[in-house]
């Protein structure tokens, strides 16, 4: 030691008040608690049993034996960013220009990327609740303030009051964001929803963030898209390309790469230097030999993704039978996504069950709290899995709540 | 178009100011330009040219074959974590708990992640200048003023007077960046200036953000590091584990891994939980197989680094060498990192003089003005690059040099 002077201690008391206020996930506390326990079900967060198949590790094996190990185009290499282009038209319609695409580090990082570029601090954006937790935490380290509108739940399903959206707006307000079909509720905006909510924001200047992860996860009756399979209504279909809009997105669900970190932002053209800069200062790019292996899910992986989506209808059946089955709980089988929301009678505490459900019934599955106090009273479950696993797990839930 | 309201257009006036206001790199800006083009000899980033060894890149390979595409630990994965502090106790010879150690999506990330950990929007950094130009770009886009304080050139190389340092501070300063040895200017900040540092902090709660990344890219006469090689004066001589110092750190230049973007953050155990966090709300986390990637470099990669840090000594010789030979060149043999930071007589605007070497010489350099206004005047080349292509570089500035 060379000094004689005492150190203020480190702790959270001495960090930022964004940092030290930053809450923990209540998903990652449930999968911290349970993660690697012998013979857990793990339905806590958005990923399924499946490793990445091999046609896609295969392109990041071969990239990196060809030395693309190297910094490379901050807004993705363009192959990706073509082959972004041409998916984001074979699933649409419309077609596309590469120069609206930029490759993230994750959704995440697009949800982050896209909170920087339209509010500073002081600002609002306004979202909808229950919601992935990572968007208002993602906000207020930004030191831009979250505004919740809350959803309502009946027989059947989840639904969000426009006018609550338009009523929550102030004169801060930079964005609203919409995430349809939406995590945890799969909750599916409407068409004309969509069409309302792009003239509100033309009329102010205000822009949408639309998290549409995942629009190709959609049940029942539901209409098709370009592509001539089910696709979820899309800001897609009512927008010019300078609308101010941003998509977020990942390859983290239709191809199982949630360990990965790749996702993409779709924005208007004019913004891309912009963009260009946030990404620089933030991760600076994503490693090319990844970037090949997400452009192999891009260019042969439909058949993979569809299989995904069969196993997230196939998984909706056997955990909609088995809610229905147990007698107590609340619950309307999702429009989307992969997630069963569900309350449970004689559980109105539902914020330490994902922890003692790791304990006692060995499943894993995520508090709604961790989404929000609009959440609570309210679990999530996965179910974007290969049907043996769910099939148990439902079994040991409806054990559990027998016994109780 | 479902919509007849006429849309606010996109476009950078539409966006946040922080992202209107964010700079494009300086280097980025010639990279771009001559990215690609035929013969070109790029020094303009802070990498080499040879690609990551087989032995790191196999580690990926495996363990992609082997599944590891989940979601994983925010902080890393617990044997990443141990090697990193074995690793830092072989290089300062102090033992080190893994819990001080935090897997971030780049060295960039672990700068971004330091600044919002320490600093609230209308917060302050001091930092010294010429600077990487993302350290205060980041700060920036955080909210955060970063306040520089210049260094000055003479015959002997650059100095950072430390009252500079002291005068910068101000009730709203929450942390002082060090970049030592530093890019682009290869000083070296000498071990009474730690110390002194440290005890000025200490006595105000100031953190330390320490970027060592070159620590042991050092050259002539210097002490020997805990593993007997070379190694920079730094702050594991002087804190102790609750010192409010966060190190950040990269893979990228030791292992040459520029293009996989992973690094770490040394930080206090009692703030882990909120760097977890952090990491959760920007990338939330990184692949698994990168970082067993990683683990390789750390665990086999000594005699790799060994042969990169030759390569550097080798290089300065070089370079220096051409500088001298130039007759025309304002420069100092740099103590540490690995670029060369020089003025050319009769150049006095070296702004566009990046882009134009691309066009005329056929080698890319960074410009000093992308280091801030402090280095204007100067240019940055890298020297971590095999004799022959350096060689090559040197003699084509020469021949352009002559024709002037």
């Amino acid at each position: 030691m060379s000094s004689s002077i005492a150190p203020y201690p480190a702790g959270i008391e001495a960090l930022s008040d964004r940092a030290s206020a930053s809450p923990e996930s209540g998903i990652v506390e449930v999968l911290n608690y349970g993660m690697g326990r012998q013979g857990i079900i793990p339905l806590w967060a958005g990923e399924g049993d499946i490793p990445t198949p091999a046609f896609i590790c295969d392109a990041a094996t071969a990239a990196l034996a060809e030395g693309q190990t190297f910094y490379t185009y901050q807004r993705g290499i363009p192959p990706l960013r073509n082959a972004l282009a041409e998916y984001t038209g074979w699933l649409y319609g419309t077609p596309n220009s590469f120069e609206r695409f930029f490759v993230t580090g994750s959704g995440m990082q697009a949800i982050q990327t896209a909170i920087l570029l339209t509010a500073d601090p002081g600002d609002e954006i306004v979202y909808h609740a229950p919601a992935w937790p990572n968007l208002p935490a993602a906000a207020e380290i930004a030191g831009v303030t979250p505004v919740s509108v809350a959803m309502q739940f009946s027989e059947t399903g989840w639904h969000l009051d426009l006018e609550r959206v338009f009523a929550a707006v102030s004169a801060r307000t930079k964005a609203i964001c919409v995430n349809s079909p939406s995590n945890p509720t799969g909750w599916v905006m409407p068409k004309e929803d969509i069409g309302a909510l792009l003239d509100f924001c033309r009329g102010r200047g205000i822009w949408i963030i639309a998290d549409e992860v995942y629009c190709r996860f959609v049940y029942g009756d539901v209409r098709k898209g370009a592509h001539g399979r089910p696709l979820a209504p899309s800001f897609h279909d009512v927008i010019t390309p300078e609308d101010r809009v941003l998509f977020v997105n990942t390859f983290s669900k239709n191809w199982a790469m949630t360990g990965w970190r790749i996702g993409w932002i779709e924005a208007p053209e004019s913004i891309g230097i912009k963009l260009e800069n946030l990404i620089q200062y933030s991760t600076s790019g994503v490693a090319a030999f990844m970037q090949q292996a997400a452009l192999a899910a891009m260019q042969e992986g439909d058949e993979f993704a569809e299989s995904v989506i069969s196993d997230a209808c196939r998984g909706r059946a056997i955990v909609s039978e088995g809610l229905r089955k147990s007698g107590r709980c609340r619950f309307a089988e999702p429009d989307g996504a992969f997630y069963a929301f569900f309350g449970i009678d004689g559980e109105p505490d539902t914020d330490k069950l994902g922890l003692r459900l790791v304990d006692e019934a060995g499943i894993g599955i995520a508090p709604g709290r961790a989404f929000g106090p609009e959440g609570a009273g309210y679990m999530r479950m996965c179910f974007v899995r290969r049907p043996a696993g769910l099939s148990d797990a439902m079994s040991r839930l409806n054990l559990w709540l027998a016994k109780r």
